[in-house]
This record gives structure tokens, C-alpha cells and sequence, in this order.
């Protein structure tokens, strides 16, 4: 256990492990205190989502390059995944659409829009790689059309037969959207894998763990996500409602933060190093893997998981919030070349799609 | 005739001429046979379509470049425009409409899209003029806003007196649409002719037609277009409506389809020559045409031909697939370089759209 | 003040000052001739603008770069804002909103096609530099996305609550939109100056005016347009109405033009000399000003000047308008290239929109 512990001591954000075992014995002995539990349920994802993400790495990095592509480019979401399987299962699927959405954005926008900023004030301008961050702004603007084309086509219509219609419509898209995103592994890991070259996420600095440990620590870990998740989204719904936020607001901006806290750190870290290829990789990268694969996935699984059949269907507000965040990548990502500026408007258009969801939460 | 029957063994495309007196035939014994004329015609228009632009060249190539290059420009779309004209003469306003819409789409995103895959199958990585493909890519982007000006800022209102307007409106845009045509028509066979030198789509190698065969044949071919455009615009209601498809799918699918297929040909065949700057103008030069002249046309003969006067209001959710056909276009074309993902992609965006309208038609 | 009358012989648009003497006394004789009230108001605004614009560099040239820049990014669309304060005065929330927008789709489409189209009538091919264009249209981009989330997200709602929630919304987004503009003076005035050191209007060739006469020429001429801007605005409406115009095209349409008359005198320039950097910069950095200043000033002061506070929610086709007109000055500076057509196109563009807004202006 010793390449675990040490790397427990570095990063300092795996302290909150510690809350893990809070939250469960809370839950235990205060199953009513919703807003305690919610609060500490998403500080625990937290730790858990750099330690997932970090076995997956491991794994990855042992199994070979196509093998660990594969397991990077499938696992790189879990934690977003297990969360939505818990409101799934649940039911709610107002946070799970939610989250699907807010996923994309907060990718397309806060974590690009952070990593330029960051890099920005690290260095004064910041030149990378234009060809490979236009493929990757392309890929994600035509994976979010494709998600959404039958949110922006299809009329509002509440007859059953429409209702009916739209589900069947949602089931062909997903089967559609998964062929696409494992053409897309079969292109990136496959016939061209020369042109993601560089996508290594773990910067192969750190030491690598012994394959048994980063196995065991992915099962265990990915219990543990689980159970949390469950906790989370039991409370979300009372602990929202006494906090004065929408279930719009909690999975578009916090289950997203949350999920994605893990990759945003590598991102962060790789813009502070002037690497933003890496940032905009995994900013992009990670948005693409959530239209592709994480809601059709969700979609599909609702069949046997969820209480009914979940559709892709959107609301208005949250197809215009996902088309203009890719759109901002694609005009940004455009020049290969950065200030401190640009990440800092990115940013702010962020800030504006959470304070306007804040005020004014889709009606759904 | 030597070389018009030298072009019927080498194509096999035009053996499907066979089926035109079929079609004309059946018409006349069984003219009740709605789904059998319907697939007939369908697929009479395709052979006659391809000896129409292949005359067309024909004619274009014997007089010169500038006249060449206006009949190219001017008869590119002839198999729409008749088809079109026969279901503005029957007030099928919802077919003429969805066939505008369905051109300009299939051009610029699965006569692309498949150029690119089908490039990208035959060649690992291909790389075109980017400037070029930009310059088209924004004028597309131009025609087609101009085009949906009205039908993005009208606010539905049913009134009689906002309907006028809307009519006078559509008018109005109509003539500066052809306005528009004519000056780019200055701008690419006048004043800037050397940037578009290369758009010469017969590639010159096939033997030239003489001038009487080929201005015999245009003639001719377009006496039995516009009839077989008649069967087919009688039986489609009927025939759809048996065969489960709505209007405004035929439209948007089915006719654009058909009757693109000549320059699909072209286009897939440029792209297997590793000629991507020859597809992606021809594919976006078409839809250019569509906006600019075709549609525009088609609303002031609607005057003279149509039962009442035809608006270019179009329904919401077909604004959105031009405008992200045209965006697409864009975006893929930014980079001037391209690999068969990148094609699939855009050809599975048309797919979506194609389920999405066959499941959930726009209701008019 | 011989330099004043040296520019004044120079400029013939500065001959039109003799019609500010005209309004005033118009107005003080005839105030009900509303209409000929308008028409010399409009007039009358056009050379005081052009004066404007003219004492404001002259100040600035004098005050060093920093402060000479910062008083040219703050007064540059002093004009504009001093005719919406008249209509925010007198509570014609419309004009104002109509004028906003207006001043973005007019600063992003016209003048930048009218740029292009002159610049191309007298340059078979214009090459600019395509990465500050770039910059500046990912800017404009983005800016005009910040000042529209609420218009784009917010589902309509006629509930007290809800316009409540909106108003709040509206100022804390102003107040989010100065803090970027301030930022983005810091940015390209502190950190990055030099690329933005090319951004001078001015172009020194012209005699400067010494500091003494260019101060109280901007005090002098601030209040003359006050004056006028007030009688304009108090004849708009029954002008607007004798002249069968409805308040969104006045405020769209003429406002702009009018109040952007000085600018646009600048960017044509530089455009026939084949300086297109500069008419870019003009074009765009101005749009910029009116969605990151002016917009959120006018919300600001609405709570002290006007007689309730204002929104920044604008009707659905006018966001539809600005987000079409930004994305058609990201396209069309992509290249850097530029022929007369690719400005004809985006001129035509604008008068569709006009067309369009004179016979079916928005329902408010």
C-alpha cells in the first residue's frame, strides 16, 4: 500500500478521503439530516474521483496502448456515470439530464476556460498545437449536435403518441451515438492513433502503481463512489430545497464540478506547465466522452435500471447553453494561441450561465 | 448517337433509363398504382438527373468559359428545380419547401460528409486548399442566413395582415436573393474568375459530347424530367402516406436525394482521386445555388404557376438543420485537412437528422 | 480655433453642423412638427458625432497612451450612449434595447461589410492580418454571448416573480459585464498592449488640435448632442408614426447608423487604403464596447435616471440577429482574405435584416 499512501501524502486533496467514512456513518445514524449529508456526500466525491481517476491511469498505463486507451477513454467518466446511475435509479431524471448537460459545458467552458486563464497568468502568451485542438473542437461541436438533434427539431407535443415516439427516438440515437463513439476509438486508438499521440494524461512523472494495487484500488474505490453517490442523491432533493437551489442548478453546475474535479486538476496543472494541448485535450476529450458515450449509455441502462424509459429530449435554455459552449471552444481553440484574458471571458460566460440558472431555473 | 450510347454501357447508372418508359407506361394503364409510381419515378429521375448534368457539361464546355460557367451555375439544379416546379404547380407547398430545405442539407453535410469518409477510406490523411473551402464555406453560411432571415426573425402570428407581410416580405428577399446570385456570378466567372478555376467538375477526361447532341439531349431530358417529375409529385401523397413517410420527409430526403445523385457521383469521385478541393466544391457550391437561386425562383413563379403565392417562411426546426448543416460545413472545412472519422461523423449527423424527421415530422 | 474650422472646411460631413442651430430653434418655435423635429435631429447628430469622435482622440493623443487609450474605449460610443440616455430618461425601454442591439449588428455587419466591399472595389484581393481579427471576433464573441445568456436561457414568464428574478439578474449581470470591460481594459491597455498598438483610429496624419481646444470642444459638442438626442427622442414616436416605422427599427436601424456615422467615416477610410486591420478593429472593438459598456451602463443608470429599472432581456429574433451577426464576423475574418463579394454578401445580409425588421418588426 505504500505507492497509496505516499501518494495521499502529496496531494493534498485526497485528505478529504477521511470524510468518506463521515459520511457513511452519518448516513447511518442521520438518515433525515438531508443538507449535512448532502454537503458532505459532494465533498467526498471529491477525493474519490482523483483516486479513481488515478487508478485508472495506473491500470491504463500497464495494460498496453490500445488496452489502456480504451480503459482511459471508458472509465475517464466513471465518477459522472455513477452518479447519474444513482439519480437514474432513482428517478430523477431532471438531475441526470442535468448533469449530462452540465458535464458537457462545464468541460467545453470551465475547464478550458480555467486552464487558459491559468496558463495565462503563468505566461504571457501561450502557443499550442491549432490542428489537433480544431480536430478535437470539431469532434465535440458535431458530438453535441448529434446528442441534441432531436431536442432542437422536435416540437414540444405532449400527446402519448408523440411521448411514445420521442422515447423510441431517444433508444435509436443512443445505439447510434455508441457505434460512433467506438468508431471514434477505433480511429483515435486504432487507424490514427499517431494524431492523439500526446493525449497522456498522467505526464508518466509519478510513479506508477503495481498493477493488483491500481485494480483493487478501482474496485474498492468504485464501491465506495457508489454508495456515496446514493447518499447524495437521496439528500439532494431536500437538502436543494432548504438550500434554495433548483435540481437544475444542482446537477448542471455542482454534480459536474464534483464529477469532473479529478480531470480539472490535471488540466490545471498541465496549463500551468504551458501545456495547453494536454488541457484542451482533456477538456475536450472529456465533453465528447459524455455526448458519446455517458448519456446514450444512461439512456439505454434506464430501461432496466430506471422506474420508466429516460428520453434525450433537453430543455430549450440547456440546448442553447451546450451548442454555445461549443461553439466558444471551437472560436477559441481556433488560433492556437492564448492570453490570460481569453480564459478569464470563458470563464465569465460560465459564471453568467450559473447565475442566470441560479435565478431562473428551466421549468421542467 | 455513338457517344451518348458509349456513356449508357460505361455508367451503369444510366441503365435505370429503361425504367422511364416503364414509368410513363404504368402512369397511363394504372394511374391509381400510387406506391408503385411513386418508386418508379423515384428512380427514373436518377438516370435522366445524371445524362441532364452530364449534358449540361456538354453544352457548358462548347461555349466558351463564361457562358459554360453561367449554364453550369444555372441548369447545377435543374433536376430540383423540376421537380420542385411540379410541386409548386400541384400546391404542394410543404413538398416544394422541405425539397429547398432537403438540398441545401444533403449538399452540405452528407454529399460532404460522404466525400470525406469515402476520401478517408482510400487515403490515410488528404489535405485541400483551406482558403478555398473557407471562401465557399462562408458564402454558404451568408446564402443560407440570407435566405432564413425571415423565417428566424418572424415571430409566428396568424394574422391575415402579418401573413401579407410576410408575402410581400418573401418577395422582396426573393429578387435581392437573385440579385445576390447574379453578383456572385460576377465576382466567380468575372472579376475573381482565376479563384475559381478549379471548380471544372467533368475533369475533362471523358469524351466531349457535340454541341447538337448535347443541346438535343438537355432538351429532351428535361421534357421527361418535368414528366416524370408530374407522376412523381401525383403519387407521393398518397404513395407516402401508405408507405408511412410524411410529406416534409420525401421532401427533405427523398427528392434531395434523387435529385443531387448526379453531382453525388462526381463529388464521391473526386474524393476517391484524392481531389477533396473538387468535392467540397462542388457539394457546397450546390447548396449555394439552392439558397441563392433556386429557392428564390421557385417564390416568384409561384406567382405565375402556383395556386397562391408561396412564402419562404420555413418550420423552426428545419431553420435549425440548415443553419447547423452550415455551420458544420464551416467547421469541418476550417482545417483543410481531413481522415474517414471526420466523415462519418458528418454523415451520421445527416443520418439523425433523416430519424429524427422520419419519427417526428415537423407538424405544418 | 482655427484647427476646428480648418477640419470643419476639410470635412464636408461637418458642413451638416449648421443644421444643429436649425433643430434648436425648430424646436423651440414648432414643437409639435414631429417629424421634420426628427429628420433634423438625425441630421443634426451626425456631424456632432463625427465632432465627438474627433476632440475625444484629440484628447487622447495629448494624455499619453494609457489614459489616451482608456478615453478612447470609454468615449468611442459616447454618441449611442447619450441617445439611449435620452430614451432611458423618458422611458422608452424599447428604442433603447432596439439601439443596443442595433449598435452590435450595425457595428458587426455592416460596417465590416461595407469595409470589406469598398476595400474590394478598390483591391482585386485584400490580405489582413487574420490573428488579431481573430482575437477581436472571438472577443465580440463572446462578449455579445455574456449579454445575451438571460435573453437565450430565460423561458418567457409573465409572472411578477419571475420578472423580479430578471430584473435582479439583469443588474447583476451589468455589473459582471463592466468588471470584463474593465478587465479587458487592463488586458489591452496593461498586459498586452502591443497587440493592440495598431488600433489608432486616428492615424496622425491629421493636424492634431492643441489639449485646450479639444477639451471644451468635447465638453461643448457632449451637451450639444445631449440637447439634440432629447429632441430626437421626444419626436421619435409620432415621427416614427407618421412615417409608418415602428420604434424597434427606428432604434435598430437609424440609431445605429447614426450614432456609429463617425466610426464608420474611419473604417471606410481605412478600408480604401487598404488598411483592413484597422476597419476591423474599428468595426468590432465598437460592437465590443456596446455589449461589455454601454448595454450594462444603461441598465445601471436606468435605476437612477429612468422611471423604472430596466431589463437585458431582448426579444427572441433581435438575439437571433446579434448571435447571426458576431458569428458572421468570426467567419468571414477567418481568413484574412477579402474580396468586394464577401462584402457585398454581409452588406446584403444587413439590408435582409432590415427588410425584414421594417415589415414584421418584433411584437414587444
Amino acid at each position: 500500500m505504500t505507492p497509496l499512501l505516499k501518494e495521499i501524502r502529496v496531494n493534498p486533496l485526497l485528505w478529504l478521503l477521511a470524510l468518506v467514512p463521515v459520511v457513511l456513518v452519518t448516513n447511518a445514524l442521520e438518515p433525515e439530516a438531508h443538507t449535512l449529508l448532502f454537503l458532505l456526500s459532494v465533498a467526498a466525491i471529491v477525493p474519490l474521483a482523483t483516486l479513481l481517476s488515478r487508478a485508472t491511469e495506473s491500470v491504463a498505463s500497464k495494460t498496453g496502448d490500445t488496452i489502456g486507451g480504451l480503459l482511459n477513454a471508458t472509465l475517464g467518466n466513471l465518477t459522472e456515470l455513477l452518479i447519474a446511475l444513482a439519480a437514474l435509479h432513482a428517478g430523477q431524471y431532471v438531475l441526470v439530464k442535468a448533469s449530462i448537460a452540465g458535464a458537457i459545458v462545464t468541460n467545453a467552458l470551465f475547464m478550458l476556460g480555467a486552464s487558459l486563464l491559468v496558463g495565462g497568468l503563468n505566461h504571457h502568451v501561450q502557443e499550442y498545437n491549432r490542428n489537433s485542438a480544431r480536430l478535437q473542437a470539431g469532434l465535440l461541436f458535431l458530438a453535441t449536435v448529434a446528442m441534441l438533434v432531436p431536442s432542437v427539431l422536435a416540437e414540444t407535443d405532449t400527446t402519448a403518441k408523440s411521448a411514445q415516439l420521442t422515447q423510441t427516438l431517444s433508444a435509436g440515437l443512443s445505439v447510434l451515438l455508441i457505434v460512433t463513439y467506438a468508431l471514434g476509438l477505433f480511429f483515435s486508438l486504432g487507424t490514427h492513433r499517431e494524431f492523439f499521440g500526446s493525449a497522456d494524461h498522467s505526464e508518466s512523472k509519478e510513479a506508477e502503481w503495481p498493477l493488483s494495487l491500481a485494480l483493487a484500488t478501482l474496485a474498492a474505490v468504485t464501491v465506495l463512489v457508489a454508495f456515496v453517490s446514493e447518499i447524495f442523491v437521496e439528500s439532494v432533493q431536500e437538502a436543494a430545497k432548504a438550500l434554495g437551489l433548483s435540481p437544475a442548478f444542482v446537477g448542471f453546475i455542482i454534480v459536474a464540478l464534483v464529477g469532473g474535479a479529478a480531470e480539472m486538476v490535471s488540466a490545471l496543472s498541465a496549463a500551468r506547465k504551458n501545456r495547453l494541448d494536454l488541457s484542451v485535450g482533456i477538456a475536450l476529450g472529456s465533453a465528447v466522452q459524455i455526448a458519446l458515450f455517458v448519456a446514450p449509455v444512461l439512456v439505454l441502462l434506464s430501461y432496466l435500471i430506471g422506474p420508466t424509459p429516460m428520453d434525450l429530449q433537453f430543455w430549450r435554455g440547456v440546448v442553447a447553453m451546450m451548442i454555445i459552449a461549443t461553439m466558444t471552444a471551437s472560436l477559441v481553440t481556433n488560433t492556437g494561441r492564448s492570453a490570460w484574458f481569453i480564459g478569464a471571458l470563458v470563464v465569465i460566460v460560465y459564471l453568467i450561465f450559473g447565475m442566470t440558472l441560479y435565478l431562473l431555473p428551466p421549468r421542467v
